[in-house]
């Protein structure tokens, strides 16, 4: 049997939920395709910080760096929005993706059918919607220096941050769209803000010469502003969508939204090599924690994507890809994506329906 | 009788048709409230480029800023794309922004009850969405520096940009935005990314500091990700929003595209004293340039925020404001706004309809 070992961060609020039901819905699509998993619990993000003090401690960091993949639940909660800057769960999450030098996120945010009526967008304009968001991931102004509070050369009191790329940064994150382009419909589309940004004038002209590698990928460019515009308007033109950490954290939530079902949405972040970091759109949604109320499709479909893109198991991915599927097609719904006419479960019961299909 | 003198920047595009229209307006809506224009028209944009070889020619920006208000159609064309950012016509708007010290962009997204089904989204969350975005416009990362190009110490080429806020330009803005939601229906949501980037925490900080100012004023805080999700999920819960230069041109984007009638809306851009910009929202849609197929309402009701919010003539923009609803009741709509069982009109029509009824 194939053997592979799984880092397990549910972090806070509802992310112990979603975790624990992704973990069981891995072991049986694993054990079908004769993979075991060895999986370790770790702290992260809030539930760290109460534990340990910091967001993301060192033996977390290097037992998720030792292991074949991560999977997260999610981060964050109103106990610990004031805190200072370095004891922030946001800052953990920063960290790890730092610390597993995963550059390349990738957000699908598609349109089930099945799903549809969930979005606030009229059906014709939902419907078939399919795109993927590459958001670089551990550049730009998130990690950029200098950064900080100063007073300026009138003593007036100032905060600051710097957008910066460099060139291989580019250059390795449109490879990757480039290539998750290849394998959809063969179009992408890089957002920028070229009119205004250097940092963004030098993307469009990098991404513009990684082109000539991709002969076979139709290349696009568009404003930040207008791609915000051009989701809302008519999401259905976009296949694969590039663009740096800042714009790619605003759009892909965005374009989640737009299929109204957020809470079906999962992620995957990856490097050159080591480990790949695999965790649900959403947020730790403290006010419906512990009730047994969080939607964990995302979160087993991160696992999904861990399969395939973190450990080439495409076979396990499509089991639990398919698994879910059967489990909207039965029916069962979270409150989060509830309409009437289906049967609205809990978080618990939704992983038994869709363990049922595996 | 009243006398104002009025800059003209047509523009590139469509800015020459949809100004000759508000241009036209303003001047009956004025006589008839005992007021009387000095309208000087200036190049600006592409057009400037072509004619003198700089974007905002000195004279431009001298007449402008001697005047009472300045009224500006679109800039910007595939033409000049490629040039340099010295040489291109954004640079010149931005300029002009920095040049009247205009820091606050006012810009309003309302669904109109006539033109309730242009927006893609379903009717229920489209109906009754009326929000105000404030923009901070002359600081941010837009005008930040360090900027340019280089090498890193590895000899690695790198961009950047700086994303820097004074305590002084927070204020003023956070204090144009309070103003505006206490006249609105006193709420403020006030957008950042203070999860991760300092610039953000400052933002955030001064803000509320401000806020015990406007007492009156119910102030939240939102997170740049999530309000581009929630703009989509349920746009009716903003009043007014108030948030960075960045931020403020990807949300007021959204957020207008969400009305469906991006033809249809004004901004304001307004600085402590001396003449307020007033612009469409639209850009210069080459496409269409100049085939009489434009919707000058945008322009015909930013010349009403210039009347409103420029020169305090409350009358005489509440004559143009109730001209163009009167033109939509009548059932004259240009292509964009277009719907079954009206009645298809160009540019010059629409405007001739609107003048019926000012
Ligand atoms: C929690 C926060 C730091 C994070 C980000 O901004 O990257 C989140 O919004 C995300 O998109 O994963
Ligand atoms: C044309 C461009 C420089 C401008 C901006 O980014 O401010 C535009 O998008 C706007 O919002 O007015």
């Amino acid at each position: 049997a194939k053997r592979y070992s799984i880092t397990l961060l549910p972090g806070d609020g509802i992310g112990p939920e979603v975790i624990s039901i992704a973990k069981n819905v891995l072991k049986v699509a694993g054990s079908l395709e004769g993979i075991e998993f060895l999986f370790q619990e770790m702290p992260m993000g809030g539930a760290a910080l109460d534990l340990t003090g910091v967001p993301l401690p060192d033996e977390t960091l290097s037992t998720a760096k030792s292991s074949d993949a991560v999977l997260l639940g999610a981060i964050g909660g109103y106990k610990w929005d004031k805190n200072e800057k370095h004891l922030k769960p946001e800052t953990g999450l920063l960290k790890l993706r730092e610390g597993l030098k995963v550059f390349a996120n990738l957000r699908p945010a598609t349109v089930l059918q099945q799903l549809v009526d969930s979005s606030t967008l009229k059906k014709e304009v939902a419907e078939g919607v399919d795109l993927m968001v590459v958001r670089e991931l551990t550049g730009g102004i998130y990690f950029g220096k200098p950064r900080g509070f100063s007073t300026n050369e009138n003593g007036v009191e100032i905060a600051y941050n710097t957008e910066v790329y460099a060139a291989y940064e580019i250059d390795r994150i449109a490879r990757v769209a480039f290539e998750t382009a290849r394998k959809r419909h063969g179009k992408l589309c890089s957002v920028d803000k070229a009119n205004v940004l250097e940092a963004s004038m030098f993307w469009r002209k990098r991404v513009t010469e990684i082109a000539t590698e991709y002969p076979d990928v139709e290349l696009s460019h568009m404003y930040v502003d207008n791609a915000a515009m051009q989701l809302v308007r008519n999401p259905k033109q976009f296949d694969t969508i590039v663009t740096n950490n800042i714009f790619g954290d605003i759009l892909s939530d965005e374009a989640s939204m737009i299929t109204g079902s957020i809470g079906m949405l999962p992620s995957a972040s990856l490097g050159e090599s080591g480990p790949g970091l695999f965790e649900p759109i959403h947020g730790s949604a403290p006010d419906i924690a512990g009730q047994d109320k969080a939607n964990p499709l995302a979160t087993v479909l991160s696992a999904a994507m861990l399969l395939k893109y973190g450990l080439g198991e495409e076979n396990a991915a499509k089991r639990i890809e398919n698994a879910v599927l059967d489990a909207l097609n039965r029916g069962f719904r979270t409150g989060d994506i509830y309409s009437p006419g289906n049967k609205l479960v809990g978080c618990k019961e939704m992983g038994e329906e869709v363990l049922k299909s595996v």
